[in-house]
């Protein structure tokens, strides 16, 4: 009698990923389930960590030794500048890295069967800001209410490092484990500048598909801007403020350059059409103006202003040439200031310098996924295109693997009262277990 | 055979203060001249202490130590809110007085004659900014060139503090010491609030006249503008940069702040013909964005901005009109933003709430600083209006002390390479001692 739970066997020369049997994928489903409440309380423990950037180690070194009683092979290693620094995918850093650590768990199949596969996720989150905006609960105080689990990072995307961690539990609750060689990546720098899944590549992790479960609403991103981040210094010399009118105030100077970048903004968002992934979108470009800091006192007219903004850049672009584009705008559009004619603003470019990525269409990993989703959620899987940075440009750009960005819905990721449906993490977490039983194939724990 | 240098005894009843013998007058300003070099090192001194707000302490009691060495009674005291918390002069504070020592040295005269005198200056400087930006010499490297003594506080107003001390120095290198009680105070805050002035006011310090060697182009101020600080918080909610057009961006929406409030400074400008002194002024009324900082991360659209604003009003404006005016102009015309209309921005008093004063016209002090001033650089003393914050509203406003502001030619206070003219000096230096002399009449030191 045969194990109605055991994985069909691939034929001979199978090529797609094996398809599974309808009581497997209820078992496995029904594992994720056993294991959710565990899971919730794994993505509770995560958001416990203030994993801002830089300070990302402690959650990197909890995790490791979660991986590594879960029996995995845990390599963790630093982000060693000296050795991406060079790779075409690399953004500049102006911070220290002692603490960039990433983390890689190594699932070795004893027959090697299916197709590898790298589960992806970052650990770092963006600043919390003002803590008396979050309203439902402190940011690093995960709270569940009504079904949403509230947190920094809850979404942005320590629900997906959990959901990577317990799709492979289900399937070990079920006695299998993937046919293949599978990687659990969590690593530094997705919010910033990229290099920590750059740094995984660069080590020499590859597979024949990723999955990162960014918080994507369910979807599969098919396409993704590129993101260039820079400092923008605005310096001059001021005078006592009963001369206010002759002084030239570099803060002010400042607002003027943002509202030349805005226009340039606009200027790329009339070129959408010659990007077909986002030739319809109402707005793929947007520019950020996300801090500034400026001038030491108010009766001093201010001398300098220093502002961090972002923009996107389309697929296909090279940010090289979408830098110069913008030091050469500034150059043009502020000849004719006053102040800025004469001081030009000096652009540091200080984090992503990234370009965005088309999924190649209809791959046999989106096959695959399209499945496992149907199964989990009973819906067709809906693609996307994303307007946001993802670390997925590293594997598709880089090392030519597909890379499937699909997670959870959320709300409020990058503000407060950041909140990850946990129905939606369940319904994610059976669809990467369902994708890694078929991609992987399944094969006994114990022999 | 009467000695030509002694003071002439005053007439019986002479209400104005003394004609000073020629040669009496001569040998003062020589006097003045032989102690310059010292004056000068004395200067430098100071200009060694960067005592910013909260800073001054180190250089007060230097400069105690040094009043005492002199034979003077000196007393420091500390800024006690609890005292000059209800004095309609009292301007908000967000900063600690730990430290915020003010110094007062007394002379008292053996034989009370001559109108008593307060010799008034402040310790406080204004930051210094970007080091880089200081081209001649470190802000608290005093360096002399051409002329010129450099640093930060050299005229603002360290040059100013070293003339009070060293005026009397000079009548005490003749043999005499003023005819009448004479204050030397070195006082804290005088740059954000006004309130270390004030609690010598409050502590009884009272006298007949003032000066304060402020750097004013060897002019004196008839009038000046009073002065409000004020801090603008704008928050809100933001939401992932994906999303950057649904959010509110805090910093750029403190932009159109900033622009409302510049046309209600424009409005304020076209009331100066109400305000004789400031009638024929072309720009009374100025308004200064001095610092701003905001937002989190280049990535995330940024939920706050705050900003340190300065604003001047008329001499006879009350500071609580003026600020519900600022409130209620912001209030009506940012109603229709679409950020800024549901949120309004939140403003907080945080230092000077201080009236302008009017100089009372042709007083016999002011008459008596014309007579040295002329003696001291052979030039008719010359009034001005000032549109920048002076002490002085305390003596003049709250003591009907006439207080006269008249100090030193210099360059680039509240800027870089800030630098005060040492011929200058030397000149209000004569013109001080002269005034001390006539003001206060002599006695001999040793009876």
């Amino acid at each position: 009698m045969t194990d109605p739970l055991a994985p069909a066997a691939p034929s001979e020369g199978e090529a797609h990923a094996s398809l599974l049997d309808p009581a497997l994928e209820a078992a496995i489903l029904q594992a994720v389930e056993d294991g959710f409440d565990a899971q919730i309380g794994f993505t509770c423990d995560l958001v416990r960590f203030a994993s801002r950037r830089g300070a990302e180690r402690p959650a990197q070194e909890w995790l490791a030794r979660q991986l590594s009683d879960r029996g995995y092979g845990v390599k963790s290693f630093l982000v060693d500048l000296a050795k991406i620094h060079d790779h075409p995918g690399f953004s500049p850093v102006t911070v220290d890295y002692r603490d960039a650590l990433n983390v890689i768990a190594t699932h070795e199949p004893r027959t090697p069967r299916g197709k590898s596969l790298i589960l992806n996720g970052h650990m770092d989150v963006v600043p919390e800001g003002p803590l008396d905006m979050w309203q439902v609960s402190p940011p690093y105080e995960p709270k569940i209410v009504d079904g949403w689990l509230h947190g920094r990072g809850a979404g942005d995307m320590k629900a997906g490092i959990a959901a990577n961690v317990f799709a492979l539990d289900a399937l070990r609750r079920l006695g299998y484990q993937p046919a293949a060689r599978v990687h659990i990546q969590s690593v530094v720098e997705e919010e910033c500048t990229g290099n920590g899944a750059l740094a995984c590549l660069v080590e020499g992790y590859t597979a024949d598909a990723a999955i990162i479960p960014e918080p994507e609403d369910e979807r599969l991103v098919r396409a993704n801007v590129g993101v260039l981040w820079f400092e923008v210094l605005v310096a001059g010399h001021p005078v006592h403020v009963r001369e206010a009118g002759s002084g030239a105030n570099a803060i002010e100077a400042s607002f003027r350059v943002i509202e030349s970048l805005k226009r340039l903004t606009e200027a790329w968002n009339g070129e959408k059409h010659a990007c077909p992934p986002f030739a319809d979108h109402p707005h793929p470009i947007n520019f950020n103006l996300g801090q500034i800091e400026g001038g030491d006192w108010a009766s001093s007219v201010p001398s300098w202003c220093r502002m961090n903004c972002r923009i996107a850049i389309y697929p296909g672009d090279d940010p090289k040439d979408r830098a110069r584009q913008i030091e050469e705008h500034l150059a043009r559009d502020l000849a004719g200031d006053s102040f800025l004619g004469n001081r030009p603003p000096q652009i540091t470019w200080n984090g992503f310098f990234a370009r965005g990525f088309v999924l190649p269409d209809n791959t046999e990993a989106e096959q695959a996924l399209a499945r496992a989703h149907r199964r989990a959620t009973g819906s067709d899987l809906e693609t996307m295109v994303s307007t946001a940075y993802l670390d997925a440009r590293v594997f598709v750009i880089y090392a030519d693997i597909p890379c499937l960005v699909y997670g959870p819905v959320t709300r409020g990721i990058h503000g407060f009262d950041e909140r990850v449906s946990l129905a939606s993490v369940k319904r994610i977490t059976g669809a990467i277990a369902l994708f890694i039983a078929s991609w992987c194939g399944l094969e006994p724990i114990d022999v």
